[in-house]
């Protein structure tokens, strides 16, 4: 058999008795006759009450000091999980990412992992040990403790089972999978079972919070096999996020997805002028400003309009950084429309598959639900809606797509996870 | 100016407003032109937390994974006292054991410290900064990590002072050093401004808890001057202890403790074989039980009879252990006796002052005291007494040796720190 490695989130190890559920999945996977190396998160809301703690200091603290502070949080975690394994009878190890060798860029608060060294798992797991890993933390060259950032653990987990050649990297949650849509709108949605890297990312970057797309990224680069799957029903197999080479048969549409915090801003009447466009999107992009959608249009007088979307957050930077651009002759008006909610629709087999555009739109329309805006790419279609209509849209979308399951599906409040 | 190392214990940096005050203790430091190295204990009770965290598990936590643990605490402290120091317009970087280069023997729990490196110490200093190190850990060769048990802090602080050759240790706590006795017995006790570690080491022994005796044995040692003040009267120098070579001059006695913690055990009618003690002491020595105080006595009919004390707690071990010891014959009584209090003066000028010794026992007898047993050593002298004796007893020998002061003590509840 090979290695797996397990990954448990902060409310997996929230307390004496979650940490004992965690370490018989733990054990459950050794019994297999696998390898076992465990990654950890912080403890519940640990790195919360930390950050806390900090701003109680200072209200800036520095980067460095409060990665130095913010690591213990995993380093609590390991200890008590490695205490709940031997306890079941097992011999396991807690290692620091500083005693793993998880090295990464010299930069605080949300450093890339760079290189594992595995010489210490290796050693330790020929000893017949289960290794528990802190999450999240690295350390540089000079030795310097820095973590990750946001997707920290998920990301350890999955880089060190790429570093090992792991067999599969299963991310233990409260969920029992990834789910074709948000469960709170459609509560009889199915489970998707087996789901591809790149449809993961866009459901992951249109709402969907399982997993981060940093650490969906990084299994898709290594082609690490993920597994999302649930610490509490250790039956439940959970989905598998495989590549889309590897997938035998999959839904033209995978899941539907929505996004109600963007706003669309529309730029009407610009003058036909070559390099408009790039000019604008050049200073949105200097100011740090993401756009998502954009559609340019040429109306009847040879002048332009533009709309495109940004997240609500940053309006008034964007409305600011078009006013301050003095080369971009704004002869119409600029208007914003925050009544705007985006759903999408996402899918590998979109492409092998026609018309399941026109299947949108026609599930859309007869819901008399108005399209504002429509963007594509290969195996994603999002319309911008009302945002009043974006749970019917879903609603109608996950019928249209055969997204519904005969039972209602279980959620648990999911704490996003550092 | 030199390096000057400060140690803050638990209750020091016990919450924000602490550790922001211990900022200053730290930046006064800097400004008076020296070189400041901090060791910082772990915040208040979270050492306890910890440990009850782990008691949750299981009832028997590994040390190894205890020790992974616990090192968390002190973690915390110094990135906090870092922001602290910082956000007061100082550099400061906070390292940890492993950092630093704290190299501990491969024991879990009780680690003792073998080598500290100095390079990553000298190098911050000379590039200007403040550097917070985390008391209580260590580090193996092969990169374990290790904690250094009771009064390990201290002895963190006391290390790192003899490693870098520094002009003194500061060990900043909630008293204002060390008094001749414990003040709530003798409200108007003096604070002893200079003892020498000899003097402390007796104190420390006999339940003057102030310092570990293990940080004053370090101390000695490497001839660190150390330094007992207060978190919280910075202008207060506390008390210095120095070699006693070093003293110009000092009192006969420098204080007076009590320890009413022991019992005493006669062996009556011994037959006087030798031996007879050596295997009884080797015996309890096997068994780990520490004996106090000893005296052997011949009667009149050529039987010996042996009384010595130990530790309450260890009382029933010590019974068995006599009862075991086939080889020794016994034909007398085991007679127990736990209405005792070891009341002893300590100090470095009885060498040279004949008289003390009869001055005690004068000054106890005026009180109508009676001395059950007698034990001297080159520089303490001590008497059992009743245990309803014992404060009585203190008060007396504290007049009777001008120990007394014209204010009363101020006195803070002393959390014993890790």
């Amino acid at each position: 058999m090979g290695i797996i490695v397990q990954k448990f989130g902060g409310t997996s190890v929230a307390d004496a008795q979650k940490i004992h559920n965690a370490a018989n999945a733990v054990i459950r996977e050794k019994e297999n006759g696998n390898d076992v190396i465990v990654v950890v998160s912080a403890m519940g809301h640990t790195t919360d009450h930390l950050i806390k703690l900090a701003k109680e200091i200072t209200p800036n603290p520095d980067s460095r000091e409060l990665d130095m502070l913010l690591s213990t949080g995993e380093q609590v975690s390991i200890a008590l999980l490695a205490m709940a394994v031997q306890s079941g009878g097992y011999k396991a190890i807690s290692l620091t990412g500083q005693q793993v060798g998880i090295i990464t860029e010299n930069i605080h608060s949300k450093a890339r992992i760079v290189n594992i060294k595995t010489e210490k798992l290796k050693q330790f797991l020929n000893q017949g040990n289960i290794i528990i890993v802190a999450g999240f933390q690295g350390i540089t060259e000079d030795g310097e403790i820095t973590t990750l950032g946001r997707g920290g653990s998920d990301t350890s987990a999955v880089a060190i089972a790429a570093a090992l050649n792991a067999e599969r990297c299963d991310i233990y949650t409260d969920v029992e999978g990834v789910y074709a849509t948000d469960p709170r709108i459609v509560p009889n949605i199915q489970k998707t079972d087996v789901i591809s890297y790149e449809e993961m990312l866009e459901l992951a970057r249109v709402g969907a919070n399982v997993l981060h797309p940093r650490s969906v990224e990084t299994a898709k680069q290594f082609n690490v096999p993920l597994r999302v799957r649930s610490s509490f029903k250790l039956d439940n197999m959970g989905t598998l996020i495989i590549g889309v080479d590897n997938m035998e048969i999959y839904k033209p549409v995978a899941g539907v997805a929505s996004d109600s915090s963007q706003v669309r801003i529309l730029l009407s009447n610009l003058p036909d002028i070559p390099g408009t466009a790039a000019k604008l999107f050049g200073a949105l992009a200097q100011n740090n400003i993401s756009v998502d959608m954009i559609i340019q249009s040429l109306a009847r007088n040879g002048e332009n309009s533009i709309a495109f979307t940004v997240a609500e957050e940053d309006l008034n930077a964007t409305l600011e950084t078009i006013k301050n651009q003095k080369d971009i002759i704004l002869t119409g008006e600029i208007l914003t429309d925050n009544d705007i909610a985006k759903v999408s629709i996402v899918g590998a087999g979109m492409v092998d598959r026609p018309g399941i555009a026109a299947s949108m739109f026609r599930a859309l329309s007869e819901k008399n639900i108005n399209i504002k805006m429509i963007s594509t790419s290969e195996i994603k279609i999002s319309c911008l809606v009302e945002k009043n209509n974006a749970k019917d849209a879903i609603k109608a979308l996950c019928k249209e797509f055969g997204l519904e399951s005969s039972e209602e599906a279980v959620v648990k409040g999911d704490l996003p996870d550092v």
